[in-house]
């Protein structure tokens, strides 16, 4: 194993690089705008200059550098790298991604990998994160929709077509409302942070009470962020909405212990921010419904790497696959 | 790899043993009382004398054979193989059966590994049943509960405690009705055998049609496999009730998919006698439901093992296991 490696991020606004090396530290960081407007070949050319930028800022040259590991959302052909899905880039469907970037880096011993960030992000945790002494582990990423990765064995779990661990997309309810995903009642449709502003909605037009329900009749758009911290200052309702949310994931869990048996479950993304007011209605559902057994030794926790673990993933993932 | 084991499958009434070879042919097979309430040294000598038996009757000696794999329905230690729970054999919760197992036949080159009579079987499909060239699997087993075995890199997948691939008790209904384990709305409790049959009598009670209303009126034990039957011969109602079988064993299905992207789901088990009754509706609701590219390749079908998978699989394995 290569002791530094390229970590970067792919959004469809930044792409945020960094060096990490073999104890998952972050030695730099760099963030620069995708400019995907400009077409798949500028995204291609901004990706080798923020790893190039990233590699400068650590006092670095190439020749130090082992790999380079790039994450993105979407969904990646494990055996080429070619995006299958880019929800927030979607010209670069069809793309070899990790081909393209490598070549424009040009140096012959870097190699580039891409992967999904949640598989990313889940190594992360594996490796120097909150997955303590297992080597199995599920991620939940909770934001605009709900990702997620498996770790088996030390090892990013990928499926045939690099799909696996898309647990936003798991059933809650088979006649339920309809997810973005076309399927009817998916947990993501219920407990996702838009899904949060909805039940928010929903439930203060139907007459609830809250703190911000004025906020909500001048046409304030309430965030699940926002959500979060009123229920943290005390607002009943917004409350109940999240440890709602947190029995919904609680199911979700549920599932995933009954079918892969893993030992932790963690919760990363922006409505970690509700912190205990969503973790223990999860731990709660979870240990209520889940047989014994399968309870065993579980703990759910928060992710402790936070906005990082994509990066650490990435550069963590790539020392690990260049050998 | 040895080139034959004897592959034991253990239930509450009784022990069948058979030699199996590299092929995954059955070479031999022995059906004899487990003895169960004699107590759990009973059932050590009798799934002993089983094998014996299977070897005797294959015409070989114990040189000849490998290992001695074991199966049986219930939970245990994939590092220990202590008994964890054994719903039909409760005495032998606790207990180091394949230890004993191993002593009580007494020859020193022969190890003996237990495993979840579900597991094995999804082992024997990778093997040498229904799984085509892929590696990774899901199998659903149909009968008084639903069972489920995960194969992965043609590997059993067992997780921490071996609870892995409990597929029955994903939720389907978080608020639905009572199931065996205690949680509410498990898929087990609305697709199982004895769910089928419930449902057809409160479809009849509730004044649906059905030739065979008489008979329950007699008060008369309808079946799963009378359901079947009857829907095969053209009943409306039993047809029906099949076919909403299907509808919700494919939104498990679909869970499987989304979480594992793998591209075989097998099912087994009694009730695959409702033969394309069950599956289209299966495969119906799972593409209805799942993204396309989790759908890639995928085949639902039934199981070509069919009784055999159990003791095929416990043979394959212990060759596997013992080198």
């Amino acid at each position: 194993m290569t002791k530094r490696a390229v970590g970067v991020d792919l959004g469809g606004t930044f792409i945020k690089a960094g060096v990490v090396d073999d104890r998952g530290r972050i030695l730099s960081r760099v963030k620069i705008d995708t400019q995907y407007a400009r077409g798949p070949d500028m995204v291609v050319a901004r990706i080798a200059l923020a790893a190039s930028k990233a590699v400068e800022r650590a006092k670095l040259t190439w020749a130090r550098i082992g790999a380079v590991g790039l994450g993105s959302p979407g969904i990646f052909e494990p055996s080429t790298g070619i995006v299958s899905m880019s929800p927030n880039m979607p010209e670069l469907a069809g793309l070899e991604l990790a081909s393209l970037v490598r070549e424009r880096i040009g140096r012959k011993h870097i190699n580039v990998f891409l992967d999904n960030d949640a598989n990313l992000a889940a190594f992360a945790e594996y490796w120097v994160g909150s997955s303590g002494d297992t080597r199995d582990l599920v991620l939940f990423t909770l934001g605009t929709g709900i990702g997620g990765g498996i770790v088996l064995n030390g090892d990013i779990w990928r499926g045939a077509w690099g799909v696996a661990g898309e647990v936003g997309h798991m059933n809650l309810f088979p006649d339920g409302i309809r997810c973005g995903c076309g399927n009817h009642g998916c947990l993501e449709a219920y407990a996702s942070a838009p899904a949060l502003a909805r039940r928010f909605r929903e439930a203060v037009t139907a007459g609830r009470p809250s703190s911000m329900a004025p906020l909500l009749a001048r046409g304030v758009n309430v965030s699940a962020r926002d959500i979060a911290r009123a229920a943290g200052d005390g607002d009943r309702t917004c409350r109940e909405l999240i440890e709602e949310t947190g029995h919904y994931l609680g199911i979700g869990v549920m599932n995933m212990l009954h079918i892969l048996n893993v030992e932790r479950v963690i919760f990363a993304g922006g409505m970690s921010a509700a912190g205990d007011l969503l973790l223990e209605p999860i731990r709660a559902e979870a240990r209520r419904r889940t047989m014994p057994l399968a309870m065993r030794n579980v703990e759910i926790v928060f992710s402790k790497l936070g906005n990082d673990a994509g990066l650490i993933g990435a550069g963590g993932w790539a020392m690990r696959a260049a050998k």
